[in-house]
């Protein structure tokens, strides 16, 4: 694979969007040539659009200082420089809708992590281990709205992550969970740039993140449903109640989980090597972005730990531990995922991966 | 009442004692006239004993300062000085037994923080709005142990305040909860000092705490439990399972609670009117540490908040929010309690204010 | 003193504004009996103009949050409300300056935290303990502009009393400071609402607070400056060199400081006496919100510490430790102030109560 | 170099021990192949022997995990296994010298981060850019001692690499820098585990570091000091006053800076690219943990920052900001470097690298 696929950032400047150039740098696959965000930012060379809120860790990876970052409304600009777009645009979601529609009418394939179409009905919301094959909806998509190479898929909220790859294996061996109480403790990443204010959660928690707890409800169905002729069917035979609350940790979303299964149920030992096992599409294809381990197993009583577990399989795995029974349902657990790269632009990039070798891209 | 009662701290010295002084200097009915701790720091005066680890935020009330520390192992010293213990010893836990009886066989009133006698079937677990008629059970525990005056009390485990006040005022208008599922994050304060390494909290949070769980599972079936005979009697009725994990806040516990009705549910209106107009008897007999409102309200959707509602009535309040309809059991909440206060010595002393009114000491 | 005098707060919804009602709220000489805002909030009640962005911790106090909020650049509106404004208004300097001085024509006293006015000539900038004798300049500037009873005064920034208190017991001694070298170590409130980013400062420091070191190494010339004929004229004989830093504190500013004298130099326990001692004129009026002690010396080896001591004399005290020979200079230590009480809302009461004991006012 | 050179850690299991395991896992000169510990600890595997212990990110490196723990006080059981002594220790000062002089006696190369040795005349306290010149002291010790292959040389403390190597870059072309008073705001790690306590650090600092104000303004002088007959004499010409404080950072020494020049000075540019063009003989050689650039300039306002620059150059360069004039010295900046990679573990490892090349080791 000696060339890289040409990608563009739509929304670069932006939290969301820095991630994407962060983590693009590394991708064996992927390189960005084409970074677009609002009028204001326009013509100035990414690295002075973003000077004083570049806010990743590594610099700027210096090829991408050098582009000029394009109007993010004006589509033709991305024309001939790349097929595939990322979107991370910061607008509402009506616009949103219309500006990657209109990116995919244009051929490109657009990959979101807005939630403008996580409902749609035709459009894909991918976590690649579990869904893959929604990717069989993109021919109903494009035939759908006339697109020849054009497609969209989308990614599912960063909260989600942690519980969900951990059922999904269950799943896979013919487990059912019927329903889920879950907690989670999520990072200030998870709230874009400048996020929380730090009067408000030094020595403090905040009980509750606006619209958080209804896409950690929603969502998992539409992960977990069906393509059925021309449209994916969300799964309705699994209930979820989710509290949100943020916590002074930087990246990281933690879950503690209660399940009830419907029918049989494994042991602990069964689960656990149900979890340690559990391989799915992305590992088989070897996709670079993919964790070797999707799961990630901890012995130790206190773990996962966000700032200790974030980072493991390069942010891209769950990590779980705690596996204990519960007292109300079956069994709880907790669940950790890292939000700004599994949750986010790592996971997008893995989908791109995985269009790639459909042949849905390149 | 021209003249208070006095009252000995032992173990006096830890960060469980020194929350007794700080609040037991304001206090209008008691005053401390002893203080007890380890045979090392037997023989000094209390202020140089705690010097360079004295925790709280005011200076040592300077007349408990100049008191002279007596070693807690021997319990003579405390004759004539006190008829009321507060137990705040660092023992093992059958040590605890044994010293608290030895105590209360000299006639003092042991009230105590330790969870030695948390499941003796004579000794009341309480939380005075919820079980004070637990306290029936003073005379019988005097008569099985040859006791004349003393007597031996209990406080639960700080995690279940938060949210064991708002059930009881539900049971208190006749409606019955029977599952609950509970994720709580607990403020470092309440593993003492040192507590957790800053190495481990800073961008941190860690989702175990020793024994945490089966304290907040078990002990709410005693305190709901009722006096048959000789003994209290636990309610099995009641389920709950707790998550029990430790994030970055100094002082303040918060629960995040589903809750599952057995029978009839208030709609969300009448529950919150449940809780505000909530009154049990020590607002009645007006006990100075008692809460004017013992559980408050707040409609804010981010609230309760640790930095911002742990202190509401001088932290003896349950604070509630997001009162709202679970997606698998009825209704869920956020409790927050100050974990310090009304689960530790606040709660121990507005127990011996009960004790004072109905008679058992003074 | 049976009536309070009406006071306004201009500014009042925004972070300085909501510690003004807060702090004035308990204050025996005055009561808030006009609030006003932007235009936009103008016309609610204060309640609801600071709905979901009241940060203080105590509620919003009740008589308060029924007044309506006026146009603060309507100066009209506050006639024969009150006779004292306390200006924390967010607004480009000029317009400050020029909003300030209308309300001063209109016969009201002026009790500014805004920086606009700090170095006009004529207006006194004061820490009522070291400069009070620059009342002197109200008549001089009433003169000036043609008031009747109108008047500017301004406070200092917060970050310099928690080493200009200190130096000022030394001069008040007759110990003359030359140069001094001080590295800041500010709270996060100081930067008002909603100030630094979560995401800057888990886990972080920021080296840097704009404007910061600039007014904290010139504010001090002109605090202990001379009123000469019709002006102040700034004190030129100290050098400070100052280093701001933001830390992840919420409240209360620290000051590592090294000094040098000129001339005799007081031994270590000579100096210490000189804090321990230190009253001044708002000490022997006995001016409500004047700290019995205005200078705390602590002796344990790690205080001063933000969250412990910023509270002292209810956050009115300078709180010291640390005093030792420097390896450079001649003697070193440690200052805390709380930035967002005797630094701004609180420190500004003070000089509104001195100005009332002067005659100035009421 | 196919054969990497045999080397040991005493005092393996505890913070700075593990710091050890974790870097030298990736050096390609060293490998770990003999791991010493307390009493207690031996016998065990290494994994079992920190097991709940492991304070590291990445997981314990398998090849070291199955290593048996030694006993550190038993000399003879490193001998034939390595060459090499890495010294984390944590006993007693007299007890570390000993035992440090016995290692050496049997042929060992003792790499020590004890402050045991820091002061004996013969033995080199080494930052490899600063004074590798020092290491002609080898040959000398060896000769006192009588040993003739085995030595000993330290690392000085964490706390002053942050601004020793600036100032040596200076030194290096000719400014002489007479005096210096520095604050530094030191990350939790540098006290080892478990540190200071969350309940101190949460919403806090704490301005006293015990002992660290000697290390800081001694240690310089030795390590600027010269090979002068048999022994390191110091350079006294040199005045640094030092206020140590911890802040609430897990990784990460920054160091506010204000310095005073003798005789010439550099302009702020020349200055800046003084340090921009620093190189020594680390950087000459190539040795493996080098910093290609020892010291990064940032030009951003409010650079330095531990959390986004304490791993630049995997954690070995210093990073510099805020380089101004100052208002009472000549200039000051902003300095900072990692406290167990730069100022630790690595720094010892890179000792040991210019102490293979200089021949005294492998």
């Amino acid at each position: 694979m000696s060339e890289r696929i040409s990608v563009g950032v739509i929304g670069a400047t932006g939290m969301v969007g820095q991630n994407y150039i962060r983590l693009l740098n590394d991708n064996p696959w992927f390189e960005v040539a084409y970074v677009a965000a609002s009028p204001r930012s326009a013509g100035k060379r990414y690295r002075e659009a973003v000077a004083g809120r570049w806010h990743m860790v590594p610099d700027i990876p210096s090829r991408v200082g050098d582009l000029i970052v394009e109007d993010a409304g004006n589509v033709h600009s991305a024309l001939g420089k790349c097929s595939v777009i990322f979107s991370a645009v910061d607008m509402e979601k009506e616009a949103v809708r219309k500006l990657e529609m209109e990116y995919a009418s244009k051929d490109f394939a657009v990959i979101s992590n807005n939630s403008a179409h996580r409902h749609t009905e035709d459009v894909p919301m991918l976590i690649p281990e579990i869904n893959y094959e929604h990717c069989d909806i993109i021919p109903v998509q494009r035939k759908h709205y006339g697109w020849s190479k054009g497609l969209i898929v989308v990614k599912p909220n960063c909260s989600i992550q942690s519980y969900m790859i951990p059922i999904h294996a269950l799943l896979q061996k013919g487990y059912r969970v019927a329903r889920m109480i879950v907690t989670t403790l999520q990072g200030l990443s998870g709230a874009g740039y400048p996020g929380p204010s730090s009067l408000d959660i030094v020595d403090n928690i905040i009980p509750y993140i606006g619209g958080e707890e209804e896409k950690s409800e929603n969502e998992p169905r539409k992960v977990l449903g069906k393509v059925i002729g021309d449209r994916i069917s969300p799964d309705e035979s699994l209930s979820i109640s989710a509290h949100c609350t943020r916590v002074p940790v930087i990246d990281g979303h933690s879950a503690c989980v209660s399940i009830e299964f419907a029918g049989s149920k494994p042991s602990l030992d069964e689960l656990k090597e149900v979890w340690r096992s559990y391989r799915s599409l992305p590992q088989e294809l070897g996709l670079p972005s993919a964790p070797r381990r999707p799961i990630i197993v901890r012995e130790e009583i206190d773990r996962p730990q966000p700032r200790k577990d974030r980072d493991a399989e390069n942010g891209m795995a769950v990590v779980v531990g705690r596996l204990r029974p519960c007292k109300v349902f079956d069994y709880r657990f907790v669940g950790l995922s890292h939000n700004t790269v599994r949750g986010a632009a790592g996971g997008a990039i893995l989908m791109a991966e995985l269009l790639k070798v459909k042949g849905y891209i390149g």
